[in-house]
Parts: C-alpha cells; sequence; structure tokens
C-alpha cells in the first residue's frame, strides 16, 4: 500500500467490485504471483521423478503438474534470446521486455512503471517475499528502476526513499540483504523501522512479524541453500507469514514470491542443489494455493524467468534418469568439499572417506568408482580453487550416477512453465509471451 | 476401416451423433493426431527463433505457440523414466504403457488394443503417415503388435495379414519402406494391390492417388531427410493427401500423422537437420489446422513421444541461441561431408574450401575457423569412419556459431508439449500422462 494516500473510496470500490459476484469472476481480488528463477521444464519434470514415491508402481503427480496451464516465452530486448534475470524479471514486473542487466528501465534507462507502484497506486496491500537478498534482480525490478542489477545499494536505497517520498515499497518483505540495508554509510534497517516496519533477521523470529508493514532479513545477502539448512523449507515459511499478514487487512494484495536459488543451483550445474531449491518452491506453491483453496476471488499465478543450466535428464546415450536417488544427499556438494578440506585424512584414509560420503552424498559408488573419486578430490585438495575443485568433482559424480546432462553455467533459451489457479487463471492459459503475463496481471490491478 | 465388416448402422448412428449439434459439441468426427518424434520443449522454442523474420523487431508466434494447451510426460513402465519410441508410441496408441522396445504388448507380450484398430472396429476410415518406414516403431504400435520394434519384417507382414484376416489396416498408409514391403521372401506392397489398394512409390506421383484404400512407399527405408531434399515439406504432401482422400468419404476418420526424423536429427545431434524437420512438422499441422478451421467437426491433437539429444539453447556460459542463422544452411552435415570426402581438393584448398562452405553451410566463419575447420576436417577424411568423423565436426562447429548445447545420443526424459484445436481440444489442457492423451481419444472413438 501507498501508506501516505490509502483511499477509503479505493477501498470500497474495490469492495463492490468484488462483492458483485458472478459478474466479476473473472476478476481476482488478490494475486499471488510466484516466479522460479531459472526454473525450465526440465527443472519440473525432474521434481516429478525425484519426488517419486519408490513405494508404489504410479509415478506421482507434483503440485506443478496440477497447476500447469502453458509454456512462456522469455526473450529479451535484442537479438540473443536467451534473457538474464534483470531483463526476464523487468518483463515479468512491467510488461515491457528490455535489455539483459535492466531493472524496471528501458533501453534510455527511463523507469518502466512496476504492477507493484501500479498495485500501491490502486490501493493494494504488497508483498515480496525471496530467498535471495531483496534487492537482487527479480524483487529489484518489482519495486526499482536501476540501470544496472549490479548497483545492489543504489538499489537498496531506492526502497526506502521511495518510503520517503511517499511513493510507498512493499508493505511485507522478507528475504536476505543486511549487508546492504545496514552499511557502514546508510542503516535502512532503521529507517524502514522509523517509517513504522516491524523488523526480524532471524528466520525463527517470523512470529514476532505480527502485522504490517513489515520487514525480515534474514542473511548477509542470500538465505543459505535448502540443502542441508536448518530451515529448508524457508521459502515456505516466509510466504505462509506474508499470506497471514496480507489477508488479515481490509485491503486486496498483490504478493510476489520469487524462489530464487533454483536458479543458483543451475549456474553451479548442481542437481541436488536443484531439486532441494525445487522442493521448497512446491511447498511455497501448495501453502498459495491452500490460500486460494479457502479464498476463491485469489488468483494464484506462477512462472519462471528463464530455464538454467540447459539441465537435461539422460545424458551420453543412456536411455534413464535417476533422479529418485537425489533425495538420500544430505550435503549441499561445495559444503561437502569444504569439509573434505578441512579434515584432510578423512579423505586420505578410504574407509574414513567410504563412511563420509555414505553419511553426506549416499549415493551407491562401486570401490573401484570411490577410489577414483578418491583421488580426483585428492589432486583437486591441492589447487589454489580446492573447494571450487572439489565442488565440482563431486556433482560430475552426481551427474553421472544420476544421469543428469548440462550444457551451459550461464541461462538457456527455453520456454519455461506457466501454473494458474484461482479466478482469473483461465486468461494464462496456452503459450504466452512474458510480457503477456505482466499485461494480463496489470489489467487485473489497474481494472 | 474394417472392410470386411462396415456396420451402416454404425455409419448412421455415428453421423446422427455429429448432426445433434450442441448437445454433441464436445465430442469430434474426424481426429488428426500428429506426433512429433523426439520434439521435446526445446525444439518448438528453437523452432521459433529459427523461424523469427530479420526483417521485424519482433517475434513471430509459430503454430506450436498457436496451439499450445499443455505438457505430457513420457516416462515408460519400468524405473527408467526415459522412454524409448516403442514404449511411447504403445503408451500414445493404445493408453498403457510398457517396456522400451514394446510395439503395442504388455510385459507379457500380450496384444494392447490400438486406438487404429478400435477405430477401425467402429466403422472409422483410418490412416497413417509418417517419414520413417511405415513399420517403424510409432507407425507399428498404432497398426500392430510384437514384442520388438526391431522385427521390421514381422510387422510389415502382420499389416498385410490383418488385411486378409478381415481385421482391417490403416485405409491410407504413406511413408517409407520398399525394402521391408518388396522382399525376396513376400512382396506386401503386391498384397495390398490384390487387396485393392492404389500404390505409388514416387512422392511426385501422389496425384495418383484417388481413392481409398491407398499405399504410397517413397523410399527403402525412412525417406530423405527434410534438409537438402528435393521435397522438404514431404510430410506435409502426405499430410495433404491424406486428409483429401479421407474427407471424400461419408465415414468419419482417425488419422495418424508423424514427423520421424526430428528424432533421427536429435540423435545425431544435428540442429540444422532437427530444425529443417520441424519446419516440415509444422506445415503439415498447419495443413491438419486449416482442414479443422474447415470442419469445425474434427480434432487435431499433436505431441511427441519424447525429447531427443538433451538439447538446450545455449551453451558454456553464453546467454545467446543463434538460431536465426540456421536457415542458411542448404545441405545436411552428414551429406556435406560426404561430398568434401569424394572431392579431396575441395579440402585440400582453403580457396575451394572457403566457397564450399558458404555454397553448403553459408554461416561465417573467420580466417582462422576455417583453417582450424579444415584442418579437422582433412585429420578426419584419414579415418576409417570418415563421413561420421567429419559430419561430427561440421556439427559441433554449427553448435558452436549457434550456440547450441546437447546431453546426449539417446533420449532424455523432459515433458514434452501437447498441442491442440477444434472439438473436444478444451479436454487436453494442463499437465497430462501420455497415457491420458491416448485414452481421452479412445473416449472420443469408442464414445
Amino acid at each position: 500500500m501507498k501508506l501516505a494516500r490509502i483511499s477509503l473510496t479505493m477501498t470500497l470500490v474495490l469492495g463492490l467490485g468484488t462483492s458483485l459476484g458472478l459478474a466479476q469472476a473473472s476478476t481476482p481480488r488478490n494475486i499471488i504471483y510466484l516466479i522460479g528463477d531459472g526454473m525450465g521444464p526440465a527443472y519440473t519434470t525432474a521434481y516429478r521423478y525425484y519426488r517419486d514415491d519408490p513405494s508404489t508402481k504410479a509415478v506421482e503427480n507434483t503440485i506443478f503438474d496440477q497447476l500447469l496451464v502453458g509454456l512462456s516465452s522469455t526473450y529479451p530486448d535484442d537479438d540473443t534470446y536467451v534473457t538474464d534475470s534483470a531483463a526476464a524479471a523487468t518483463a515479468l514486473a512491467t510488461g515491457h521486455k528490455s535489455y539483459n542487466g535492466a531493472i524496471a528501465v528501458d533501453h534510455q534507462h527511463s523507469p518502466l512503471v512496476t504492477m507493484m507502484e501500479q498495485a500501491n497506486e490502486a490501493g493494494y496491500n504488497t508483498g515480496v517475499v525471496v530467498t535471495s537478498q531483496v534487492n537482487h534482480a527479480t524483487p529489484a525490478s518489482f519495486l526499482a528502476h536501476n540501470k544496472s542489477r549490479r548497483n545492489y545499494n543504489q538499489i537498496a536505497d531506492s526502497y526506502a526513499d521511495n518510503l520517503l517520498k511517499g511513493l510507498g515499497s512493499a508493505d511485507i518483505l522478507l528475504g536476505g540483504g543486511t549487508e546492504y540495508f545496514q552499511r557502514q554509510d546508510r542503516n535502512l534497517v532503521e529507517e524502514f523501522i522509523n517509517y513504522g516496519y516491524q523488523y526480524v533477521d532471524d528466520l525463527n523470529q517470523l512470529t514476532q512479524l505480527t502485522e504490517l508493514p513489515a520487514l525480515g532479513l534474514f542473511a548477509p545477502s542470500g538465505l543459505p541453500p535448502a540443502l542441508g539448512s536448518t530451515n529448508p523449507n524457508r521459502l515456505q515459511m516466509m510466504t505462509d507469514k506474508a499470506l497471514n499478514l496480507l489477508d488479515k487487512q481490509p485491503q486486496p494484495f498483490v504478493l510476489m514470491v520469487e524462489a530464487s536459488q533454483i536458479d543458483w543451483c543451475g549456474h553451479s550445474n548442481d542437481i541436488a542443489c536443484a531439486m532441494a531449491e525445487m522442493h521448497d518452491f512446491a511447498l511455497a506453491l501448495a501453502s498459495a494455493k491452500a490460500y486460494v483453496d479457502k479464498h476463491a476471488d485469489t488468483l494464484l499465478v506462477a512462472t519462471a524467468d528463464h530455464s538454467t543450466g540447459g539441465l537435461t535428464l539422460g545424458r551420453k546415450g543412456d536411455y534413464q534418469w535417476r533422479g529418485k536417488q537425489l533425495p538420500q544427499i544430505n550435503t549441499l556438494p561445495k559444503a561437502y568439499a569444504k569439509i573434505l578440506l578441512e579434515n584432510p585424512n578423512t579423505l586420505r584414509d578410504i574407509k574414513q572417506f567410504s563412511a563420509s560420503w555414505v553419511k553426506h552424498i549416499n549415493l551407491s559408488l562401486s570401490d573401484n568408482q570411490l577410489a577414483i573419486l578418491q583421488q580426483t578430490l585428492l589432486d583437486a585438495s591441492q589447487s589454489k580453487t580446492a573447494v571450487k575443485k572439489m565442488a565440482s568433482a563431486i556433482k560430475r559424480r552426481i551427474d553421472a550416477l544420476s544421469y543428469t546432462g548440462w550444457t551451459t553455467t550461464g541461462h538457456d533459451g527455453i520456454d519455461v512453465p506457466i501454473l494458474a489457479y484461482g479466478t482469473g487463471a483461465n486468461q494464462f492459459a496456452g503459450h504466452l509471451d512474458n510480457t503477456e503475463i505482466a499485461n494480463k496481471i496489470i489489467n487485473f490491478i489497474v481494472k
């Protein structure tokens, strides 16, 4: 909401609109917009087989299957056809394509009005919930304007500046980013608190956020990865809190939820990491769907900004994908590499290494495979970039065991799934460009 | 149609059903079922950018975009999650999953009734149009039963045997396969002709097929690849002929059309080959859509049996895919390799090689890239598998220039697009398993 200008008239008009019932049934009161950063169709397919219940013959459908309605193109406004997260988020937030790197600005660096700005203007409450820092490309494109996604401090500053200017920000903002919000030169957290925001910096203190406006920053930058985290379902926890507080208010709301780190796992070609992030996103989606089940006047739309990593399910001619084993992995490959590097005796002794592999990764290896991996990791541990090289060796071993393929450490251009549910969901079926998804949502907001 | 047992009653009942108008509007009279073998979402996305009109700023939607309604899972009935074409075609033809290699049989090798058999029984005319041999895995799973897709002669024999037994076959059957149908030990073409089929063996004689039943076999095995072919739109030509002859009859029809060779290009990791096959499939789809536009009582459903090659649009960290250049390629890389091998002077002289590259492949290469490729091809030309190695070098150069990535020479497990249009199309929206697609079509047939 735009705190300085809450309009009682607007609230009444909106209330009236939604109370008209059938005649207005295609226009949602509330909008929950979920983005799986990097979540191409390979990720939603993989997640189904990753979650396949080994105790049943059937392959169970996932929430992605239940809500699928179409596919979206993601190309940016240049001739590359492969977008970055900033251009994609600009399209998804404003309905306009721009260049890679753009945060809700056009090629001339002029601001493109975002759906959150329009929602503030129209009297909605707004929320942004992410697992990255809250000033990362995707959330930034909903709340700020900048010629470059890399200007993290400027973007964070603009969130507070907008409050002071009476332009509003998100009424609930949850994610990471204390290193940008509590700087030597400017303490933005203090500014938010002075502006009336409740604030917590520990996920376990989420219950202390009892009303809007509210800010939660739970890590210096991005939140810890889901895999191996003490709070692997942190996106669902934050989504539940945001829905709970937004629902208490008389105003309708627009909530954007991003599973930011699916993309990060994709960049690092880490399938175990990606599936754990997909699971947290599935749980957040389930929370959003449960909200719609109780509030039929709400629209849920979910998509991805692009696909990452050139992930495919199959490699080197083999007709199989063994993702069902991946839930056995307890530790992020990079974290496991650090553990091994800090405990050199474990790596030197094959029995200790075997026990450690079972504890952390737990995928079956033959004695020969284990010995080869041990040697590869010992060699890598002597490198200046030991953790990176060791993590890479562990990930490539997991890829070989699960038959996972990757083609890039960047993004790829493949269309991404669109999910929709609730009032207005039928508008999102079939093939849509990412700008069309945004424009359909914006049309609901400025109705 | 089942020639021996055409039922006037059945025809009248079907006629009555479709004449009921609105009340029956959700049940189609005719069904056109198109399968892009190997066509995962990377292929439909790539095709959009391959066809992007360079003279306009907009990225034009394709017919795949226009007709998209959902995604289908393709896993077979084992624990691999990655299907072969036989198990997938069995699922798409019978509504039952089976093992990789199965042609419309279950694990016990018992026949699974196919939709074409049910259509014959119910008084429909039927058609099968493919660019592979007509006894290849996909068409075979609609017309035969065999424990192994590799039993090509048995499968072909069963087509003729079924006619003799009065069980019917396809009333129009177009594709390749003379080496299986005109053998020393049995001449099946003659048997079809004796059974009343019109027969042609030259695509340019398609006009000579004037009524059902009709057989056309235009190559010993699969048809020549679209890229570099004198009839690059041969799938559309055959589809047009089949629709024309089926439409002349009083009975309703079920027509299966397969773009068989998208998959073959995927197996050989050949993006130029794949896009040319996708274009022929797009044209065949356009013909099918045009038929539905004129006959609103017809249903068009299109999907893929699986995705092939782990194709992705992006490689090695670069954020771009340069598929828009691929229409410049005039010659299949394998065919170009043969040309170079047969003209060794061309390859030895850099000027001649440069001119030849421009004539056949026509993608920009720096002098240095050209010299490196020349040397690679010269080295490969000394190998015992020279054509394969040279073709591979050419394809990898095209991949590098277009930023195309592959992860396997086999299939991958990623969900595939579902397209639908016309009467009953709304039943195919969202996520469906491949068996559900078949069962929905079968329910229309046995209504």
